[in-house]
């Protein structure tokens, strides 16, 4: 029996649809202090990395790490940050963040520092104009 | 010209060696809060995960993955956190860490929370101990 994948509330809540094929949804987390990206193997019952079938882990990190190569291109950052943790929605996801020496957080980590700044809707629609040239540019099979 | 490996001070000072091949060094970090493992890639000048050769991108991903599968099965973690940071060190390393539900963080990211608290000699070999005949079971060509 296959269990239907299903995005966990507080992923869909607090991020904004980039994308989505038949293996992944691509979100960009709803706070303009850092260019974040969460991308979401759809895969139920997944918590886990090493979880995932061993193709499938190949496979995610190479499109974590085409994405951490457009947003080091694109938006001067100096250094990506990428993490798994996951302590409080389980539900496997990969963070993808542009840092900059100039941001809030630096050279601290951003999960848990300080408060989210939602985008106002033109500081979306900005930054949604942005990435979508770039994502299209990047392999997705 | 190749230009040699080097290991950042940093890196070897706040971490005791577990493993070397030709291709990884692996640290354990001198942290007794958690077990926190450190992957390193033996190849000079890389700081991003996106500028390893894509069949060493390929490799660490599962490298990484069965480490954290080796964790979580042997040191009863709730969860794995993993993390390319780089902020302060940038010589690409990735933190493999067994997290706890009763740990000095949970549920927050390790990273910047507290202070380190070192092994001493007898915690070290002991966890040392522990760690050595499952890292020996696991692959690493």
């Amino acid at each position: 029996m296959t269990t239907s994948f299903d995005l966990d509330s507080r992923l869909s809540q607090n991020g904004v649809q980039l994308f989505e094929n038949s293996r992944y949804l691509l979100h960009l987390a709803n706070d303009n202090r850092y260019v974040w990206l969460i991308l979401i193997p759809k895969i139920a019952n997944v918590i886990e990395l090493h979880e995932l079938p061993p193709d499938v882990q190949t496979d995610i990190a190479l499109k974590s790490n085409q994405l951490a190569a457009m947003l080091k291109n694109n938006f001067a950052a100096d250094k990506i940050n990428t993490a798994t943790i996951g302590n409080i929605v389980s539900q496997l996801h990969i963070h993808i963040v542009a840092r900059n020496e100039k941001d809030a957080a630096w050279p601290a980590p951003i999960w848990g520092h300080g408060t989210p700044v939602p985008y106002s809707a033109d500081q979306l629609n900005a930054r949604k104009g942005e990435l979508h040239p770039l994502l299209q540019k990047l392999t997705w099979t």
